[in-house]
């Protein structure tokens, strides 16, 4: 990029967002510009943003507001008046945008005469390699899913076993929302906000994005995925365990022992210079050789039917992405590794864990036990 | 639109998310698109959320894969790949899409000669009036927050001034974080899921977007702004209040039934025919009325430095507007009354209900009590 070119992001679609965020060092919940340049970076947010902003940016961020760019009444709040103030403001002549940016907005600058193209590449390349500082925050975003795993699973691991195979605690049914609660608060006893988090038994575990609900039963395998995001740095954990109250039909321990391998397999070839594509391949012939096929049956996808993992950063998935399109690791890469194994009717099994690329392997940023049966 | 022309919408940006939430019933982590057409709408998901998609969908609402619609390797993955599918699938010949639409894909499409335009009109006005299934959704996301605004209020009114007007539960100061942790418990136990809760005193409640940080204090104002959204059904709800512990002074109370009473002639306008900006005129009429002026002070925005209210549903601000480019509020609107005061050195108030407009005038979603002062 040189002087008279400058990228423009704004707030509000992905990964605009945290991209900001990484640059800036500013958030905030409603949209608002950001343009970045050979000289620097430079804000527009609102007025009742403006004083937050200067105090949370980075050096080398200079923060304006509409009106300290020039524009009064209602241009004051439009994008493309705002973008036009902060070109004259930083001297550029050329814009560059990203996919994500909003085409409604792309096409009234064109018409009005402004050089915009799209930079196709990603924004923020330099995400994927995390400094010292950004792995340990990770690293208290990922205590805090250990520490919320490990209240869930206790939880569970104290059901009593009634009639049906139904599990209690005292006189209630122990369900998946129960779970998901637990593992709510403990979180956010460590700074830490769960959405979404996944407590699914039987075959809705089969579905890797259904939450789950109802009630828990014994002898199911039962998916707990958590990705809590800091409050505090925006930076996210994940973690998946597996488990069984009571013991386990033959069949299902075969399948959770499949995962374990393949997972484990999986992290011992994490290093500098491979390719993660090779990662996720041999996790597939791990399963292949143990006859758990990836196919299509009754019109639903059978088997290991995601990637085996995903970056994680100031969003829960992002780059690199350790799957078929995978790219070569890094040290300071910082990855999940998570193969499943899914069979509507047996059940699904999903071990995570997210890891630091490390100069000679890989460091999980906090360790958390795997036992499948809650005898 | 005609039955040649297809509406297409990726989720990851704002609103397009909560629009194909909206039209679908459906939404997932990871983008996807919708198209919308004169017989229906046509979703494009991974073969992952293929089950779930069909079983959350509502009527018209057709589910395929990418492998469904014909593509393969490489081509499954990529949306104008999935755009062009999905054009022939449903018979349509030309494509709009809405503003927030990524630049980069509308780019691609026009190059290769898809005939495509922009609508820059809301894609679903209709999200504004809500039915009754809707109203019943959002006043219990409305009831969760009362909830957990009454937990957090009643921390800290047992909270004992100690040294330096500190507050304290037992020997703990108690800080901003603490009653926000006792707040998102409280909106966890009402399957809802709390983030970016505001309770920000003195003078960090000056800052309307301010989280707040650290130790409270006996004698000054007290924000705590809460927006929950239901685990269960995507909406929201909306309340703040704003507390003293122990006695305020005079000028601190007259801002506070400065603004008490800004709100409730707010809301006594509240009816289905009147424009949103002759509310907002008229609370900030009654501020200057009252010496509470709205202005520039070395280099701060004080005094009402927001609009009075927003719209609330699938997504926490949404339309109408209630401020200065408002719009004729109609009945079943749903929005937000929270006009405040800003001034550093002095304190902040805000005092926010959330209400559903009827055909006579308005209704609480919730009601919950306004107290200033806990003695």
């Amino acid at each position: 990029m040189n002087r008279l070119t400058g990228l423009i992001l704004l707030s509000g679609s992905s990964p605009s967002t945290t991209n900001i965020h990484y640059l800036s060092g500013f958030t905030a919940p409603d949209a608002f510009l950001y343009l970045k340049t050979a000289s620097g970076g430079w804000l527009c947010v609102s007025p009742m943003e403006k004083a937050r902003a200067r105090n949370q940016s980075t050096a080398g961020t200079q923060v304006f507001t509409p009106q300290e760019l020039g524009l009064s009444g209602k241009k004051a709040w439009n994008y493309v008046e705002q973008i036009k103030a902060l070109m004259e403001k930083a001297g550029v002549k050329r814009l560059q945008v990203p996919i994500d940016f909003p085409a409604g907005f792309f096409q009234t600058l064109e018409k009005q005469g402004i050089k915009i193209s799209i930079d196709r590449n990603p924004t923020c390349p330099e995400r994927k390699v995390k400094d010292a500082a950004e792995i340990s925050k990770l690293r208290k975003s990922q205590q805090a899913a250990v520490a919320a795993m490990k209240s869930g699973i206790a939880l569970i691991g104290s059901s009593k076993i009634g009639k049906n195979n139904l599990l209690y605690i005292g006189r209630e049914k122990l369900t998946s929302e129960k779970v998901r609660q637990l593992i709510h608060k403990t979180l956010i006893d460590h700074d830490c906000a769960g959405v979404e988090t996944i407590v699914a038994g039987g075959d809705q575990g089969t579905d890797p994005h259904e939450r789950g609900s109802g009630p828990l039963f014994a002898g199911q395998s039962i998916i707990l995925d958590i990705f809590p995001r800091s409050e505090k740095t925006g930076y996210w954990g994940d973690i998946t365990r597996t488990v069984c109250r009571g013991p386990a039909h033959p069949e299902l321990k075969k399948l959770y022992i499949a995962v374990k391998a393949a997972q484990l397999a999986a992290l011992k070839m994490v290093k500098p210079g491979i390719c993660a594509d090779e990662i996720h391949r041999n996790c597939c012939e791990i399963f292949e050789k143990r006859g758990f096929q990836t196919l299509e049956k009754e019109g639903r996808h059978v088997g290991f039917i995601h990637g085996t993992g995903h970056g994680v950063g100031l969003d829960i998935h992002e780059l690199p992405r350790v799957g078929k399109s995978g790219e070569v690791l890094e040290a300071g890469h910082v990855i999940t590794i998570e193969p499943g194994l899914y069979y509507p009717g047996l059940g699904g099994v999903r071990i995570e864990d997210t890891v630091v690329v490390t100069e000679d392997g890989f460091r999980f940023l906090a360790s958390c036990p795997k036992k499948f049966e809650l005898l």
